[in-house]
């Protein structure tokens, strides 16, 4: 988590979201391809590229959904998504929800943070009960850090606190009698987590356990950007699902965060006029759909830290 | 779930837990096989083989965290073994407790409801909120049942109530200041769900949304059985998570459940003199960890149905 918040101040607090459906590739370009995980593959190889050499990400949320969906093969180019990230150089987030107990959250653990699906931070559904996060907080102790090796060293976890989703208030945002929303007895749990981190490794500058907040609400995202004021946060709902740049500043305040944008990436060539009429010709390519996804990352990177600067004045 | 709850009425109650983490497997025996995740679905098979003769369970529960942690072979041992149980004349859960919002949670149901991990029931976590079941329950309608065609036909949803581990305190617990438990809000939600489905389909006699209720406390049981009488259940924590036969016998009542066994079948070739003896000598085969297991489950199978009895009585 720590150098993922290093690099969002260099290269801004875009994620770029990775939830690559094949149905977001148009049928011309994905005909190409023996197989939707194939062309899904090399869409996002033409999106890491451009992130990359624009600088215009600190990392990418692979969303392993839509990879399961495509079955074995879809699984296959997740772990070769997973590998190009790394190897881009940008932190790589698994948004993958698990949450079980005991042997099985070890198993998850061992899962996503060793092996074909070895990534550098997971996604994590609390629900079950604290004892569930231990088998992947024992993975997050920087122990294995050196300035010379720091990529992939680092392995973090974000935990659901406050989703995007109108559905939040059926659980999350629900009341208990000690006074806390259910996402405070959540919160106050990861914050007792991170003095435990902090107080065993003095070198560490950020937890490596941060806090999924969406960014729909600007009167809950200066309450819990208050409340959790020393952890990072993983900011889904900007973009295609609504959030605006100005609650997502608002969000990346204190220890600061990335904000997701995954469609408003994966299908921006639906408002390219040069992309949809060489669709029509059928002369559309991936290096077509990539050049607009990479300008549609640099254009989210900019309205995000534009709304920064003018939050900041 | 109506061909589940048939299949429990026949075969009993019992629920094979393929949680099968190749530590499970003795040395000797795994290094016969050229990777774990082959050993884990010769010794799958095996154990599908003996169950299906013998008849001693209804359905068979696969933990794909345990697949997951052994890579892209892993999930080809997972993909085969759903196929294994399913072509047995078994109901095959996959317990994934996914859990996510909209297109994603709409992948995730097509991931496990479609294609490669097809199956006929899942694990999903609540915790994001009602409208994240949604996408799994568009797959339950029974329209596609016929008499004739029945197994595969049927898709249903487990959703996490009441867990096993001692964490569920954390949230599933909690108090609410409506007055109910946290788990209470999510079983309303449950019954609302199943009386929909009881309303549109007059011929369906168990709702296709089941709840996960772990057998560990005694008065929770009941409880929670007289709560939700028309809801079937998964009962985990029963035999080497320490849940007693006379709590699942509780819990098995009303809509009725079915109780799972993992480790009390995966293992049960230690407590086998023979197997340890073979063991030492270099000459325990893969059959004779099948034999320990099938013996086992028959063992779990009897242990339930008396307890169900002695209930009764």
């Amino acid at each position: 988590m720590q150098i993922l918040q290093e690099l969002a101040a260099k290269n801004g607090p875009l994620c770029v979201g990775l939830d690559t459906d094949p149905s977001y590739i148009p049928l011309s370009v994905l005909q190409k391809y023996s197989s939707p995980a194939e062309a899904v593959l090399d869409y996002n190889k033409e999106i890491i590229d451009r992130v990359k050499s624009a600088g215009s990400a600190c990392c990418c949320k692979v969303q392993i959904a839509y990879y399961e969906a495509m079955g074995l093969s879809g699984m296959k180019a997740y772990a070769e998504t997973l590998r190009l990230v790394k190897e881009a150089g940008l932190i790589c987030i698994s948004d993958i929800k698990r949450g079980d107990i005991a042997n099985t959250a070890a198993a998850y653990a061992k899962a996503h943070f060793t092996g074909d699906f070895e990534t550098d931070i997971i996604t994590v559904n609390p629900y079950m009960g604290f004892d569930t996060l231990k088998p992947f907080t024992s993975y997050c102790s920087p122990k294995n850090f050196s300035e010379e090796n720091k990529l992939g060293a680092e392995k973090g976890i974000f935990v659901l606190l406050r989703t995007s989703n109108p559905g939040m208030v059926d659980i999350e945002q629900q009341q208990l009698v000690s006074g806390k929303r259910v996402l405070d007895a959540v919160g106050a749990e990861l914050e007792n987590i991170s003095k435990e981190f902090s107080a065993q490794y003095k070198d560490m500058t950020c937890s490596p356990v941060g806090a999924v907040v969406g960014c729909t609400e600007e009167s809950d995202a200066r309450i819990l950007r208050d409340a959790y004021q020393d952890i990072f946060f993983l900011i889904p709902g900007y973009g295609a699902q609504g959030g605006k740049a100005r609650i997502a500043a608002t969000l990346l305040d204190k220890a600061g965060g990335t904000v997701n944008s995954s469609r408003g990436i994966l299908c921006a060539w639906k408002n390219s006029p040069t992309c949809l009429e060489k669709d029509k010709e059928g002369s559309l390519t991936m290096d077509d759909l990539g050049d607009s996804a990479g300008c549609a990352a640099l254009e989210a990177k900019d309205d995000l830290l534009g709304a920064v600067k003018e939050l900041k004045a």
